[in-house]
């Protein structure tokens, strides 16, 4: 489906994952004039070109977002920061700035330095895959996600709409919220789970280096509880490191949780055990 | 593919997931002559009967062991500890009784009780589905599937050895371990995951309730991660209550890897939070 270009030029930085699949998406429908793309490697930045991901790839930030009308950060968080400094002046007056950072309080608290006429709104589209990099980007990778923007009050509200839009056309649903509230709700739906699924790997291989056994005996239940523990290193140290103190919260609250399930557990008591595991399914068949 | 039986009469105690699924698998297959099982609601009976799982029904345990070659405990632990005190003498010299049960040491010696000439070798296929009851039973259920076989010192080698085909039959792979082993292993690799995904549910819902917002950030990694948590409470209470030892030390074991996770965050360092992160992934990909 090709639709008039909703944006000139589009400048990406970072094509893994999502920056590679967000190429695609504003590729395949016709919604840029032109996407830029900004990669470390070499080998990304053919893999990128060969999949049709970007047009082009630039050699800096600064080059990259020349005349950009939307410049896209999909690096790791950190990564991302410092291209924000990069780019700094170079950046096309009104330009659209955002990212697709899994926190949001640090990146766009970095923002508000930029240049005096550029827009930043800070995003995270909840959209992923077990494997990462650009070879693992689809064109349809945020078919029906729900895509956060985490405006500033100062916010310009025809930028926030164009945003929008966008988000739209590939596919998504955007949703508003602070970056504040952002941080602290992925901390439960996505980083504290994340650690504990690292938790109960690195257990699990412990135990297996003893008893190999134990590997006969995972099923698709363990695969999938932990299935999320297989995340970019890269990416997910960066995650911990701007949202920590959320994250830290969390595990403290799921700590208490636990604390509270061995006294449950230890008791014995069989219908107070079916009612905790009981609210714990009717809770699951909700989300 | 038809075969020659190799059960004359199969009683299976619990048609529910497992036990319903068996039956298809040695009725459909020609593996048995004849399938009787035992069920306490009329509905389940009807549903097991129409789907094929069963050739008919009986009205207690004692009943359905009558002259069975093969009886199967398929109910939550605790029943099927129930129905192996009820079956008590009714059984024929000779049969073979194995369970499915997710823990082992407690049937085992529940078991030891049984008629002299009975033979109780406890069993557990790690096969399972997000659904339970009768009719999400299918007959390929243990396609691939590790069926962990507990056989005491003193078993006899013929009916392990026979019942070893018959689990071969129906597409399974046993594995012989401990009764003991097997519960300490099953600890980490499926109890304590999903008490964990228990309490991940259990605090994002009551997160929910105060920011519904977080409802639209639960991805797919949120979803995988705990989907096990709704599983059938009735079987899990059982499974809590039978194996409470090894699951309070794996909670343990888990409580102490979070809280050293915890002070890798404090202290922020972004080499080692990577390491940590980067072994998880290690160890997931090698399971």
């Amino acid at each position: 489906v090709s639709q008039r270009p909703l944006v000139g030029r589009a400048a990406i930085l970072g094509v893994g994952l999502v920056g590679g699949s967000l190429g695609l998406a504003l590729r395949s429908r016709g919604l840029a004039r032109e996407v830029v793309g900004l990669t470390r490697r070499a080998e990304t930045l053919e893999a990128a070109l060969a999949l049709g991901a970007i047009d082009r790839g630039a050699r800096s930030a600064a080059e990259a977002v020349k005349e950009a009308d939307l410049v896209v950060l999909a690096t790791p968080v950190r990564t991302a920061k410092e291209h924000l400094r990069e780019m700094g002046g170079g950046l096309k007056s009104g330009a659209l700035v955002t990212d697709v950072g899994s926190t949001k309080a640090e990146i766009v608290a970095a923002a508000q330095g930029l240049t005096p006429r550029a827009v930043f709104i800070g995003g995270h589209p909840i959209a992923g895959a077990e494997e990462s990099g650009v070879k693992a980007a689809r064109a349809d990778l945020f078919e029906e996600a729900t895509w956060v923007l985490t405006p500033t009050e100062e916010c310009d509200p025809v930028a926030l709409a164009h945003l929008e839009e966008v988000i739209r056309a590939v596919g998504a649903r955007p949703v508003r919220m602070s970056a504040q509230l952002h941080d602290r709700l992925v901390a439960a739906s996505s980083h504290g789970p994340h650690l504990a699924a690292g938790c109960l790997v690195r257990l699990a291989r412990r135990l297996a280096e003893e008893n190999p056994e134990l590997l006969t005996l995972l099923g698709s239940g363990f695969r999938d509880a932990t299935r999320i523990a297989a995340g970019d290193p890269a990416v997910w140290r960066d995650i911990c490191l701007t949202n920590r103190d959320w994250i830290l919260a969390f595990l403290g609250k799921l700590e208490e949780e636990m604390t509270s399930l061995k006294h449950l557990l230890a008791r014995g008591e069989a219908a107070e055990l079916e009612l905790w595991l009981a609210s714990a399914r009717q809770a699951r068949r909700e989300m």
